[in-house]
């Protein structure tokens, strides 16, 4: 059987969860805590990041996008990466936009500073971070809100990896309770209806580390 | 005509200049100095980074590695990214392993203290963090070598953009003079081989912002 390497705190991890669902391929998932040094993952992947896929042959496969892309490549039905070069140049560079600047700007000040914080050491949140990444949130927001004004999707007529990699972040960050929804009805509409796709189901039912999400978290009716 | 939006000490610009030239697709170059804000150039690219490449027809392709995977697609031939989905997903991981990893413990470190310092603001460098980078660098290259101890390139029997994004990091630490080369004989054969490649040579002869390299910089017997 397939096996995932991941944790609920990676929207890395989140994305090829999603991925390998809307995809129908099944999998045994298996926690890694990647601040605790383990021989046999590194083994896996020296870069010692999750997610990591074990394909049942045998093959492993690390780093979140390569796994993506090569689920791409070899189960191409459904695709998620659109249909001709220039969209899946556009569905990559929206892949990009949100695992590096959205994850630089919000992700990490709000889900480093609340969440893995309380997981890992206990230490107390810079509320000086959280507060930029609140504020940052908005340009993003804005953002998804004039991408599909133009599109159905954020990168064209279909749904992609960009799609699934900004309701990652998102998701992450509505853990937390930071998404402002009420002030982006655009935004929250697009997320509303990644929400209710079943391969997004188990990431809104699981909780973390024993703290409760906010009431909506799980709501398709947020 | 194509046009590239590029800057010299930006090793993802570094990457793409390389792409083209193995490929053989002429470009006019064009400079852009992203730390002066430029409207011209963010409606090209919101996220406001190099490279940027646009196409005779007017296509705007952003983020270096969805431009690596648009010529792939459009421009196959000589192909850069492996021949079956493993050896393309081994490619990828190690493309993230040095735009990531090496970036963040070596590029970013040095390149940054050293050189962008001197041509953005003129700032003092920090030493602990150019300490930092050149402790931080041995390991990369020692997997340098164990990787093509066994195999011929990084990936696998053929050069790919695994190679061309290690190197394109290496040539910016090298011109900063902080690439411990006699101490790691294997990774400077390996470098000595891209760096004879005509598609490295304009990168080699250019001088950045008039800071002179070391001299074996553009030897190709150093």
């Amino acid at each position: 059987m397939r096996k995932l390497y991941h944790h609920e705190l990676s929207p890395a991890s989140r994305k090829v969860r999603v991925a390998l669902a809307e995809k129908r391929l099944e999998f045994d998932p298996v926690i890694e805590e990647t601040w605790v040094r383990n021989e046999s993952f590194l083994a896996l992947n020296p870069e010692g990041e999750v997610p990591v896929l074990v394909e049942a042959e045998g093959y492993v496969l690390a780093d979140a996008w390569a796994i993506c892309e090569y689920l791409e490549d070899s189960y191409p039905d459904p695709p998620l990466l659109g249909t001709d070069p220039l969209m899946r140049a556009e569905v990559r560079r929206l892949v990009a936009w949100f695992d590096r600047k959205f994850n630089r700007e919000v992700t990490e000040p709000i889900v480093q500073e609340k969440l893995i914080k309380r997981v890992v050491s206990g230490g107390t949140p810079d509320s000086r971070l959280i507060r930029a990444g609140r504020a940052n949130i908005h340009t993003h927001l804005r953002y998804i809100a004039w991408l599909i004004h133009r599109r159905r999707w954020l990168a064209g007529d279909m749904m992609t990896y960009a799609d699934i990699t900004a309701a990652c972040h998102l998701s992450l960050v509505d853990y937390a309770g930071d998404v402002p929804w009420e002030e982006h009805p655009q935004a929250k509409d697009w997320y509303a209806i990644i929400k209710s796709r079943p391969s997004f189901r188990p990431l809104l039912e699981e909780w973390i580390a024993n703290i409760r999400p906010p009431r909506h978290y799980a709501d398709l009716d947020f």
